[in-house]
């Protein structure tokens, strides 16, 4: 096949999207297409003002020999406003209500395109802190931890409650619930994190902190670092937090199961600019 | 800003990689960009000739006043193949030998980019069934099953051993375990899965089929119908199987713990063909 510039355009645009936080020379489709670097260079700022003006995501660009560009996937902070709105509204529907003040959210954690989503903001909340690697608490952390981790272009390490013999030798740590102050175990299989290590912290939803504070915690054991923690909800009528950096897209304010009424607002991603 | 055709080429590739398995009007496209549809019309005889010359996908087009454009994610059996023979070999690796014969896998159960691949593949196995939502077992289904998901653009219900306080209503029922003959409970929210769906089920691994019979069941205690079965992987030295009809992408055919020796093959999909 022969590619035209509009084929090009579109070839291009794909793999890009399927390859972000990568450099990819200009060398590798100028020779895919058998095209001047030229004509790739005026293709890519096509894509990138087309990319920009639709807040699809930027392109860098480097110069030089090893010039190259790189998708990074982004979401303005209003598509982000408008988004979590949406879903603050989804969230208040009083028959989630569930026995003990909990919130049903299956049906938003089980739809994998609103978990895109959400993941792309948090990839772009932490684009330039350098991750190396998403940690999530099973199991209900995991699909949001995906999204946020295939954004970035990581891995993700799995925490888990109970231990599993399918994944070798394990670190484990002891932590305190910060709600319900019981001891409990969280464990990390040894391969799935290297000493040095940049760890973004992703969960669904977050009391106190306790499960936070136990990452954090478990993160040290492993001679990593911590570079960012991000919970889709906060329950803000837990007083005390054993965490204070962190980003949210929503919190939890009012739970009422009296009056059937669940109260849903932005998160602190939100609370710094009046979007 | 006013689109031309490069400008439309890059935004509707994007716009249709974003929804699979959605039946955009063409007046959708010819809206947003105040194009006619005979210009929109060549914009989509262009994609489609890249996606399909590319591997990319279909673009299936109806016409009429309804007319749309449909994209339907799929991966050719001779890329799958690659893909898989590449995966094959990364299993063979013999540091991934854990005691009792089980295999390490969580690095490539944590590499999100890996998972699409791989869920791409499952749903353009499926992707004429229909299929109204994707079934797995937490934890270590989850992210290839929300990767065949997003592909098929439906949710994903994720059935437990333990029970959960956060998900309502359950609906749990015995099942015995194929390899270890033990009894255990599976449970699923009862709001997590409409009766009448058609549902296909994904899993990372499987042994005598127990755990995949157990999810059949339960998918007929909610009048629901299984229409599919996918696992990654297969061990082929548990002789009986529970179940038949399903289509896994690997086969693990010899697990040698003193010889230090595995032995991964291509799975089911594969078997009919030479590929």
């Amino acid at each position: 096949m022969k590619y035209r510039r509009s084929g090009r355009l579109v070839d291009m645009t794909e793999y890009l999207l399927q390859h972000p936080h990568q450099s990819v020379p200009l060398t590798y489709f100028s020779e895919k297409y058998g095209s001047a670097k030229s004509s790739i260079s005026e293709d890519i700022g096509i894509i990138k003002e087309v990319f920009e003006y639709k807040g699809i995501g930027r392109l860098a660009t480097s110069a030089g020999v090893s010039g190259g560009v790189t998708y990074v996937p982004t979401t303005s902070r209003s598509d982000a406003g408008r988004m979590v709105d949406d879903l603050c509204t989804l969230l208040e529907e009083p028959d989630r209500l569930l026995p003990g003040g909990y919130l049903y959210m299956m049906d938003i954690i089980g739809d994998p395109a609103l978990m895109q989503r959400m993941g792309r903001i948090f990839a772009s909340v932490f684009q330039e802190e350098g991750v190396d690697v998403v940690m999530t608490m099973a199991t209900k952390g995991i699909p949001l931890a995906y999204a946020v981790a295939s954004h970035l272009h990581v891995p993700v390490s799995i925490v888990r409650h109970e231990q599993r013999v399918t994944e070798g030798s394990l670190v484990s740590i002891n932590y305190v619930s910060g709600s319900s102050r019981r001891i409990q175990t969280m464990s990390l299989s040894k391969r799935s994190l290297k000493p040095g290590s940049r760890v973004l912290i992703i969960d669904d939803f977050m009391k106190a902190g306790g499960t936070l504070r136990g990452m954090m915690d478990l993160i040290e054991e492993f001679q990593a670092e911590t570079v960012g923690a991000g919970v889709l909800v906060e329950a803000v009528h837990e007083k005390k937090k054993l965490v204070q950096d962190y980003v949210s897209l929503m919190k939890l304010s009012q739970v009422d199961p009296e009056a059937r009424r669940i109260s849903v607002e932005k998160g602190s991603l939100f609370a710094d600019k009046n979007v």
